[in-house]
């Protein structure tokens, strides 16, 4: 007996019957009867960690970014990200406890932490990894309720949130492909995090299916790697017609040494960056990017998230998938002549 | 009687004293024994704030940022402010408690909260305004601890960690002068912030010292305002031959809508960015920029909260001021033929 299952029978959304078992804001008082009667004839009571925080709520949530420090504002992603979570929190006035710590050990530590002091009511994990000891560590039976932000093959039991990286991979390759492109490299991200790891499935095999020579090169996300690979890349014979990059910053950096060396965008050389971003749109040419609404994906998490704290149950729970928007990067291959 | 004094007496640092009568890491036993002893003979009691720490420490501190959700990616300053007080809170096993709110009134009522429930032992206020109704919230006697970032001017008699942003200001005016320009735009953010004040009477002040035809315009920190102001200072005539921007982005727009007029950076327009970022590395030409280190900015102020909820005094802390990095977006002006 879950409060999924009062939901079903309520007729009215996980999220409804949330807010009504907490005794919120947001759901009308007709709908808070009809939860609540629906939920004594069910029998229903909370899971123990919901029972624990109805008597100790901190009405705060945990985020740990394990991150080094000088790294954290490349990208305008955790801002976003966060933003999103927190317009969530405070229709519920509720907090976020952000922690940024140096490795994956401290932030173990800090989930530990958080479990023995009740800190926190629930957390959120971002950049899950291959084999991540965190999973375990959060399915733990006495484990704070949690949520996963990434693919749902990385979560183990546990609610996750994902985009769909596989099918935006394909879609840019098949995208370039109807344009004429069949050279195309792939700038990507650091290894260990299972999103960079799907990508490059994604793209080899894609990319064996349209008959494209694809190259994926690695680098740590820093605009100094975009220029580095990026001049290797179109020094190289024959050179990549296209380049997908894995943020925004790099993308920029490698119109930067196309333009230092000659090679005109689009004319001779595509660009695509991803995620797209306001950088993007002040480029010149601006930058033709796989656009995702991040400030929607964190409030989705957040959602997920309460409904777990209430004892809703582990799930899929997919957000809308990057779409591709060509803006002035993107060309078709000239015919050879 | 504050801490101040056993600094002073036992001829170390307030931020020793601070761990040394919190009994952290951090010190040495000597100097914790010594504090100790000077606390003893000066009679030293905490003040009533920090003696309800001590009573009930959230080992929290707050931050809220009054910003619209959307707004808050556009630059990298606040997520490298926060990796910096992160970086600080960590070595104190402390933690960041965010909000993320609408408006002040909302932040107001966010300090009036916390208040109330003592959830966080200091505030980091930021973004002070003109008359700004935060300062006097925090200045009542049972108000928590806080250190606002920005111009002492503008904080009250709370302690106050802040740049010299008009002497960057003049310093960038400085450079732009001796090598020739004369006709110099500012493209500044929103007027109701302290610091984009402070920037705007040092850019007409130090325009007419130096005879140069300063012109200021206000936009809203996006890169489309960046463009749309750019197109229309660039097909002014006479045109400016030199701007300089309140941040990243919209320079980088700038850089964009002199390419696309055919207007060539640098020969033909000197282009400065105000905070240096990674997107100003990663531009091409790369962005002549006013560099501070945000990081340790936010370290800084992290620092003097701690001091503050030991009971240290008020007071202006200077850090350090923004320097040019002219890259390639600034050049000479040619000379007339």
């Amino acid at each position: 007996m879950t409060i999924n299952d009062i939901a079903e029978r309520s007729g009215v959304s996980i999220s409804a019957v949330s807010f009504a078992l907490n005794g919120r804001k947001g759901v009308s008082a007709q709908t808070r009867e009809r939860v609540l009667r629906v939920a004594d004839e069910l029998g229903w009571a909370p899971s123990s960690a919901a029972r624990s925080l109805m008597g100790a709520r901190t009405d705060t949530i945990g985020l740990v970014l394990a991150r080094e420090s000088r790294t954290l504002g490349i990208e305008s992603f955790y801002m976003q990200f966060i933003a999103g979570i927190e317009s969530e929190l405070s229709m519920r006035d509720n907090a976020l406890l952000l922690q940024v710590v140096p490795d994956m050990e401290t932030e173990l530590a800090t989930y530990k932490k958080w479990r023995a002091t009740r800190r926190v009511d629930g957390i959120v994990m971002v950049d899950p990894r291959i084999d991540d000891p965190r999973i375990a560590m959060l399915s733990e039976p006495d484990a704070l309720p949690a949520v996963v932000v990434g693919d749902t093959s990385l979560a183990g039991g546990l609610p996750s949130v994902w985009t769909d990286d596989d099918a935006a991979t394909r879609e840019s390759l098949r995208y370039l492909h109807a344009i004429g492109h069949r050279r195309i490299a792939r700038v990507a991200g650091v290894e260990e995090f299972g999103h960079t790891h799907i990508r490059d499935l994604a793209f080899r095999d894609e990319s064996a299916t349209l008959g494209i020579e694809g190259t994926t090169v690695r680098t740590d996300y820093m605009p100094e790697s975009g220029s580095l690979v990026t001049r290797r890349l179109l020094t190289n014979r024959p050179r990549p017609t296209a380049i997908v990059y894995d943020n925004d910053v790099m993308a920029l950096a490698g119109l930067g040494v196309a333009a230092e060396l000659g090679i005109r965008v689009p004319d001779e050389l595509s660009i695509i960056a991803w995620d797209d971003s306001p950088l993007c749109v002040a480029a010149y040419p601006r930058l033709s990017a796989l656009n995702h609404d991040v400030v929607a994906y964190g409030a989705h998490v957040a959602r997920r998230l309460f409904d777990r704290m209430l004892g809703a149950e582990g799930g899929s729970f997919q957000d809308s998938t990057p779409a591709l928007v060509p803006r002035g990067t993107t060309a078709r291959v000239p015919e050879p002549t």
